[in-house]
């Protein structure tokens, strides 16, 4: 896969070679302009989580400073993302059964699993296994996932108590039946909130909207008593290591949450990671991502906390604030460990809204139309996969909204590559190329049918090729050659070499010979081991089409030369 | 799919046109020559099924006429197969618990699903859904069926009672406790029955050994009182037209199973059927077969039999014996149809034993071993998925065989489209060729890089490749441009132009040029459509590699003038 010698990927902790005070001022800045956001934002996607808030803190120290030890990527802001919150609350939810403590085991456990299998995937080097998830279903993932989060928000900003459910009708209905409790002081704060963040954003972006929103909040509630639901006492001080205390039949249930979890956390890091890493003319290791983001995941778990993952908007921040390596990361765990250890107690009349209302400008972010659209436009069968991911996500749930998703997605690239292209070629007027009929005008020769496949040929795709081949003799009267464009055949199993060698076959006892031009290596091989003898004879094998077109035609022929005064179309590239 | 105009395919009973008295005399020889493999055959693989043999008849009558009014092929000899008649034994006999008449109810309720399914997918034009099944899947799971059924067939051999089991292991050990059992004659019978078909396969191998073989026995066993298990009373007179009496719970249990065969029956038949078509110079219509068999398996649905498909041997057999039209299994069917109608007092005393043995001397030649051989050794990955299938069925049972084969070869193809073979290619010594710089001997420019993407690019592969590309500028200090040749690049979806696209624009802002070269008519449409800047610029277009080259490099260099007294290697094809 790789083309020539390049240098390997870089290791974890080599950003510490040449670290010098420049390097230091840039990450510290980056790193507390991160903190600054991941406080607020760690405690809210805590409460998507459907774990205390504090909880989210916990999540942002050590599993952060983990990161720094063996990530790669000096703007990755690992923490509390979104979607992860979401899918945690929908794996957990329905086995805590509304016990609390059972709940934060569970979370953690959850986060334990996740870490697991994310350093079992990065040992085993299968970091490759997400480019099976395609674009099209995480952008209409992310876009079902940020609707299901945006619905379970508006619990908190109108402040009724409403039964969690999975997918978007349930939200619906339970919101529609507490709708008439609605708590107006609590639906004025979030709105508040709400438009705070989005003027903040738009007329001063510089600012820490979400910071300067819980700090308002906060003060707000503690000043005038209004009846909005507030976090009440928060444990001060840092969490300590504990096993998570979950039976192991959990651990059963809870795997293919966790396989989910693992698989959609690196994915969302990964490309954060790659496209920032570009941009800074650095490289990562998607496989020592993988195990970093599951060392993290580890740490969550020991700690008490819920599964992390590398955050697009907050790595975004980082890589603006002049994020060089990792320490970046740990700079900023540690100022959020100071937080958790120090400023808790004023936490307690922080309001649920406020988060609320911090996750719902957030989530917006996530629905990207324009990518939608563009998708939709560009290629249809994707568009399908995407349209079918967003679809079940919102009213199915993220579990089967993933699942139908990737059987789509797969679906569509098996359709795909079982349906090769066969171009007939004729040589371009005024020129000696030979291109598609269907694009140029072209000169033909009813006695050769040149024909170029365009694709790999193997077992789901061969017997179209042979059955189009085997049906020339019957439609051609004239017919006494067909020369094979194999340029585009980028590689054959046994199957199809075997298919295509019969067709072959019986042309020749058709008495239509058949010359093939331009094989490719990787073909070769395979034809050579499969030692077909219609497809391994190399000597009606060509360099080039126009050399397997010269060996089967007497001139004079409208393949071979151009015409006195004929010019070549206009735009042939 | 199709290159050009093509005949459409034959239409059913477009043979009735021109139907002379040649061709009626070649399809009444071919015709009888397979009623008479057909009768013995039939009641074996009856037995097979778990049905009473006489129900193979039945099964050999209105299937073959409703065929010939529907099917295309004039060799294809429809009726029961050794496979099909084990799948339904595996699908049918948990549910009959031991009571006959449930088990021959739901052995033509099992007929009828696989028709209505064939049907289904034949009004559909779905017959290319076959093509999922890989020709190394097909030749594992028929030889690992073909171990079940001789396995199976020794509890008749031995003359014991045995259960039933779904695979090898269990079987093995209900014959090994049983062993003691053995009757002797059966055994001498059985012996000998193999013994005289293997020699008369042989020797004579024209004459009908199943035939004679029945015949032998049941005379035998008419005359000489051994005690070995035969036939008994058998209904005389033709088989009515009848619902077959199941509750709906059971059209729900046996769907998989329905479905498997359906699947498995079309595309034992369909490949069979090409092969002699495209021998005797003829077509045949993909999605007309699929709707003939199906309705061929209604018919032995409603006629209380069980379900059939287009057999390889008999098939053979009446390609042999000259048939030319699907008149030929309708002459086969009214021969059967006597033989149902007028002798079946005389099977009574037919022994099973004798049955056992030509199923035994039949399925040897399903086990393909120098197939298995050559797929292996042309092509691991589909050696490894036929493995996988064969090792399945004989472990664990037929429908788990196909599954997780189906699956395995799938797995393969995945893998191998998401892992795109990435040539450097040079000029090849002595000539103006650009070729991969492993395979031949060539000179190279250190300032452009010229790479040949080889594979459809799409969401599972086009990371590795953008990654690639990427990778160039940090390895290579001295590069200025790229030139990719996109010749062996068949298609591209939204995904992969995107990721392909952002790789590009970064190698630009990096200050290497990147050129594209011979980008397939798929392949434009889809860039023009996506409308990413770095992609759809046509001035970086060109309609050769070579043309590219120039356009990027300042001579004099390597890549551009074979030296003085170069020459080109011998081989280049």
């Amino acid at each position: 896969m790789t083309v020539g010698r390049q240098p390997p990927p870089p290791r974890p902790l080599s950003w510490r070679h040449g670290y010098d005070r420049a390097t230091l001022r840039a990450d510290a800045t980056a790193g507390l302009t991160v903190a600054v956001m991941l406080v607020p934002q760690s405690m809210a996607y805590a409460a998507l989580a459907g774990v205390p808030p504090v909880t989210g803190l916990y999540a942002s120290i050590v599993p952060l400073l983990v990161y720094a030890l063996l990530g790669t990527s000096g703007q990755l802001a690992v923490g509390p993302v979104a979607i992860t919150a979401l899918l945690t609350a929908s794996a957990v939810a329905p086995l805590a059964e509304g016990d609390p403590s059972r709940y934060a085991a569970l979370a953690a456990l959850l986060a334990l699993l996740v870490g697991a299998i994310q350093l079992l995937l990065g040992l085993l080097r299968a970091g490759v296994l997400v480019s099976f998830l395609s674009h099209a279903v995480i952008v209409g993932f992310t876009g079902g996932a940020a609707v299901l989060i945006g619905a379970s928000q508006l619990r908190d900003a109108l402040g009724v108590e409403a039964a969690r459910a999975d997918a978007l009708p349930g939200t619906v209905a339970a919101l529609a039946g507490a709708l008439d409790e609605t708590h107006l002081p609590t639906l004025v704060l979030a709105v508040g909130a709400v438009a705070a963040l989005l003027a903040l954003k738009r007329l001063a972006p510089r600012l820490p909207g979400p910071l300067l929103v819980v700090a308002a909040g906060t003060a707000l509630a503690a000043t005038v008593d209004t009846g909005v639901r507030v976090l009440g006492d928060v444990p001060a001080g840092l969490p300590l290591p504990t096993w998570p205390a979950a039976p192991l039949e959990d651990v059963v249930t809870l795997l293919p949450a966790a396989a989910a979890i693992a698989v959609i956390s690196y994915a969302e890091g990964i490309s954060v990671a790659k496209a920032l890493a570009a941009r800074a003319r650095q490289r990562i290791g998607d496989n020592a991502e993988l195990r970093a983001v599951g060392g993290a995941n580890v740490a969550a778990g020991l700690f008490a906390a819920f599964p992390v993952a590398g955050g697009f908007s907050r790595s975004a921040v980082a890589a603006d604030a002049g994020a060089r390596t990792p320490a970046a990361g740990a700079i900023a765990a540690l100022a959020v460990a100071l937080v958790a250890a120090l400023l808790t107690p004023l936490l307690s009349t922080l309001p649920y809204a406020a988060l609320a209302a911090i996750v719902l400008v957030a989530v917006v972010g996530l629905i990207d139309v324009g990518e939608a659209r563009h998708v939709l436009r560009t290629d249809r069968a994707e568009g399908g996969a995407l349209a079918v991911t967003f679809l079940a996500t919102v009213l199915l749930g993220v579990e089967l909204g993933l699942l139908l998703g990737v059987a789509a997605s797969l679906g569509v690239l098996l359709w795909r590559v079982s349906r090769p292209h066969i171009a007939e070629l004729g040589r371009v007027e005024g020129t000696t190329l030979l291109r598609s009929t269907a694009r140029w005008p072209t000169h033909r020769d009813p006695r050769v049918a040149v024909l170029r496949v365009d694709g790999p040929l193997h077992f789901a795709d061969a017997a179209r090729v042979a059955d189009a081949l085997r049906a020339l003799p019957a439609a051609r009267p004239e017919l006494t050659a067909v020369v094979l464009d194999a340029s585009a055949v980028s590689g054959i199993d046994a199957s199809a070499a075997h298919d295509v060698a019969s067709a072959l076959a019986e042309l020749d006892d058709a008495g239509v010979e058949v010359h093939l031009a331009t094989v490719r290596g990787p073909v070769r091989d395979v034809l050579d081991r499969a030692d077909e003898a219609s497809l391994a004879d190399h000597h009606r094998w060509h360099a080039t089409v126009e050399d397997a077109v010269l060996a089967v035609v007497d001139p004079p022929s409208p393949l071979l030369a151009p015409a006195q005064g004929e010019r070549a179309p206009a735009g042939l590239v």
